[in-house]
C-alpha cells in the first residue's frame, strides 16, 4: 500500500519531516493487527498508547446522529478533564445507529482492553469506522485484543495507521521534529477517510501525538484552532459522518510558554498534511484541489467561498474532465452566501488567469487543460512527486483583508461506482 | 424526443389534465425555431406571447453572479408593476459572466423582438440558458427573429418547450383545466433544466400561463408560494445557477376571489409537475427520488431535512446502486442542522420499513433492493407508466407537526461523464 506523497508545501520553521508516524514522539507505542472484522481479511484493530499523564484533546462530528463510541470518547475526556492514555480503533463496522447494543459493545471493548493494559476504563477511548448500522462482531474483537496488545511497540506507527483504513487507497501518516529551547520535540499523526468528507468535521478519524506536555485547556484550544484550519477545510462529497473524531495526545516534559506558538505551527502543519492526504485520497479522486480565496471582508467568508467551490459537483466534474470551465467556479462562488461584487472577480487556474474584473479573458485553453491533465497524472500513483497532484484555483473577490483555503478532490465516475456498490 | 410521463400524483380537484402546454390557456401564442445558436443544430429560440394586459410574476436565482437577462427581467417587471407581454428564450449560451456585452446583447435582442411584435421594449423579457461565459452570437439570434415571430401560433406549445432545452433528455410540459364559478380556466407550463439544480432556485427556466386574470400583487404572492413548494424543493447536484428564472403570466377575465384558492391549487400542481420533471431528468438520472419528512417542530425544518437527504451524494449513489443503505439516509438527516432525537427515528423505503425507534429493523433486503430496481427501470424511458419511476423515502423524526417534501434523483457515473465532457 502506497504512503501519501510528501507535501510540496513548505513546512513552518523549525520543523523538519522524520519517519515514524504516531510513534515518532518519545514514549508513544502503537500496534495494528487482524482480528477478522473485515471480510477482506485486512488488518482491522489499531491501538495507540500514550505515556503516563498524557493530556488528550478531542474534536468530534457535529452530526446529530453519532456513533456510541463518539459519545463515549466525549464523556470520558470530560470526566477526566482532558486526560486519556489509550485509544482503540476497530475498522469494518461503524457501530452507528446500533442503539443500546452499540453502547454496550463500546463499553465492553474498552473494559477488556483496559484490563489488559492495566488502566482505568475511563482512560481508554474507542473509535469505530466502516458500515453504518452494522454492530461490531464484539466477540471477534475481544478475541483479537491479546494479539493487539502483544504487538504494541515504538515502531508500530505504520501498522496502526494501516489498520484504521476502510476504502482508503493509502495510509496517511506524518511526523515532524524541531528543536525548541534546546530540546528535541516531535509531533506525529495518522488519519483515515476518503468518503463522507465534509467540514464540521471531515468524515475521518485522526490521531496526533506530541512528546511535549501542554496544560489540558491550552492544548484543547490549540488543537481546535488547528482543526479549523485543516480538517474543517476539506470536503470530498458533502456528507458529514456519524463517527468523525480527532484525538490529539501530548505527554512528556512541559514546554516553556515562549515555544507554544512554534508548537502550534507544527501541530497545524501535521493536521493540514493529514487533511490534504484525506482529500487527495477522496473516493475515486485523481487529484487534490486547493482553492485559495482572497479579498473578502473576513477570513470566515473567504473560507466559506473556498469550501463551496471545493464542494461543487460541477467544479469537481470539470476538473476531472480537465476542462478549464471557469464559469462553474464563479457560479459556485456566487451561491456561497458571501457578498461580493461580481464585477471585480479575478480567477486563476494554476498560473493561468481566466478572469479579470468579472469577465473572461482570452486565455490559452489547451495550456490550461494541459495544466489540469498534468496534475491528474501526478505524483500520487505514478510515483514521481515532481509532477505534483494539486490543482490550485485562486479567486480574488474584492479588496477586503479576508483570505481562506479549502481542499477537495475531483469527482469521477469511479466515485459513483465505489459508493453505488459499497454494501451490496 | 419523449415527453415526461404523466404524474401518478393525484391532481387537486377540480383540475384535469389536457394537452397544449403553455398555449392551452386561451389567448397565449408560442413558437420555437432554429436560428443556429447550437452546435447540435437543434431548435434554439423560443417565444411566448401573452394577451394584452397580462400580469407577470417572476422568481429569480439568488446567486450573486447572475446573467444580464435575469437583471433585465427583474428590472422590467418592477418598472411595469408586474406586467409583461412576451418572453424570448435563447438556448446554447447562458450569457452570464459576459459583462457589459451581455447587457447590450440582451437589450438588443428584446428591442429587435419588440419592434417585430409591435410592443414596448419594456414589455419584452429574455431568458438565456447554456454555457456560462460565452456571449450569444447576437447577429445570428437577430437574424432568426423573423422566422420565430412568423411561427407564433396557438399550437406552438411543444415547439416552444423543445427550443428551451439544453442537456435535457425530454421536454417538460403540462396543462390543466377546471371549471371555476361556471367558467373554464386553464393553466399551462413548460420548463427546462437537468444540471445545476438546487433550491433557491433550482437551475432551470420555467414558464406558466393562465387565462384567468389576477391582480399583480396577489398573483406574485400566489406564484411565490407555489415556487416554494415546487422548484425550491428540488435538487440535482447542489449547484445554483446564474440564470434561474420562473415567469408566470395571467391574462383574461378576472376570477372572483372565492375561486382563488382553487386557482392556487392548480398553479401549485403545474409547478410541482414541472419541478418533478426537472428532477426526474437530472443529468444521468435513472429515477426520481421523493423524500417525505414528518414529525419535526416546523414545516421548514422538515423541508430542510428532506432537501439534505435528497442532495446527499452518498444517498444518491446508494439509490443508483439499488442499495437499501438506510445508514446513509439517517446520517444525511443528522447533518441537516435540524434538531431531532436519533432514538425515535423511523424510516421507510417504499413500503419497506427499515428503521424504528432509531434502530435498524430486520428487513427483507432483496425485496427492498428489488423495489429500488423496479423504480429505476420505470416509466420514464421504457414507456410503461404503470411501473413508476419514483423512489419514495419517508422519515419520521418525532411527534412534531412539521412535514415537508423534496425531490431529487440518483447520482450515476453518467452524471460525471456528462459534466466532465460538457464544454471541451
Amino acid at each position: 500500500m502506497p504512503t501519501s506523497p510528501a507535501e510540496s508545501v513548505t513546512l513552518p520553521s523549525p520543523w523538519q519531516p522524520i519517519t515514524g508516524g504516531v510513534t515518532a514522539p518519545e514514549g508513544f507505542l502503537a500496534a495494528g493487527s487482524t482480528a477478522g472484522l473485515k471480510v477482506s481479511g485486512k488488518s482491522d484493530l489499531s491501538l495507540l498508547l500514550a505515556p503516563v499523564g498524557a493530556v488528550c484533546a478531542g474534536s468530534f462530528t457535529v452530526n446529530q446522529v453519532r456513533a456510541a463510541c463518539v459519545d463515549l470518547c466525549a464523556e470520558r475526556l470530560a470526566e477526566r478533564g482532558g486526560h486519556a492514555r489509550a485509544v482503540l480503533t476497530n475498522s469494518g463496522q461503524a457501530n452507528a445507529c446500533t442503539g443500546e447494543r452499540g453502547r454496550i459493545d463500546s463499553l465492553r471493548a474498552t473494559a477488556e482492553l483496559a484490563r489488559r493494559l492495566g488502566l482505568e476504563q475511563s482512560e481508554v477511548l474507542i473509535c469505530s469506522t466502516g458500515v453504518i448500522g452494522v454492530p461490531i462482531p464484539i466477540d471477534t474483537l475481544v478475541a483479537g485484543l491479546d494479539d493487539l496488545v502483544a504487538a504494541l511497540g515504538p515502531g508500530g506507527g505504520t501498522a496502526a495507521a494501516t489498520a484504521i483504513l476502510t476504502t482508503d487507497l493509502c495510509d496517511k501518516q506524518i511526523a515532524l521534529e524541531a528543536t525548541l529551547g534546546g530540546r528535541r520535540v516531535r509531533i506525529g499523526g495518522m488519519a483515515k477517510g476518503s468518503g463522507m468528507i465534509h467540514p464540521q468535521m471531515a468524515t475521518m478519524l485522526g490521531y496526533l501525538t506530541c512528546d511535549a506536555a501542554v496544560p489540558a485547556p491550552l492544548w484543547q484550544a490549540m488543537v481546535q484552532r488547528a482543526v479549523e484550519r485543516s480538517f474543517n477545510a476539506i470536503t470530498v462529497d458533502g456528507d458529514t459522518s456519524t463517527n468523525d473524531c480527532f484525538l490529539a495526545f501530548a505527554a512528556g516534559e512541559p514546554l516553556p510558554p515562549e515555544h507554544l506558538d512554534a508548537l502550534e505551527a507544527g501541530l497545524t502543519a501535521v493536521s493540514q498534511h493529514l487533511a490534504r492526504a484525506i482529500a487527495r485520497d477522496g473516493e475515486g479522486a485523481t487529484c487534490l484541489m486547493e482553492v485559495r480565496v482572497a479579498g473578502t471582508a473576513s477570513d470566515a467568508g473567504a473560507r466559506q467561498v473556498a469550501r463551496t467551490v471545493c464542494g461543487s459537483s460541477l467544479v469537481k466534474t470539470a476538473v476531472h474532465g480537465r476542462d478549464p470551465n471557469w464559469g462553474r467556479i464563479v457560479a459556485a462562488a456566487g451561491r456561497a452566501g458571501v457578498p461580493f461584487d461580481p464585477g471585480v472577480v479575478a480567477l486563476w487556474l494554476g498560473d493561468h488567469q481566466l478572469m479579470e474584473a468579472g469577465q473572461p479573458l482570452a486565455f490559452d485553453r489547451p495550456a490550461a487543460s494541459a495544466y489540469l491533465r498534468s496534475r491528474a497524472t501526478g505524483a500520487y500513483l505514478s510515483g514521481d512527486p515532481a509532477l505534483g497532484d494539486t490543482v490550485v484555483i485562486r479567486l480574488t473577490l474584492g479588496a477586503g483583508p479576508g483570505h481562506g483555503l479549502a481542499w477537495g478532490c475531483d469527482l469521477s465516475d469511479q466515485y459513483v461506482r465505489i459508493n453505488a456498490d459499497y454494501t451490496t
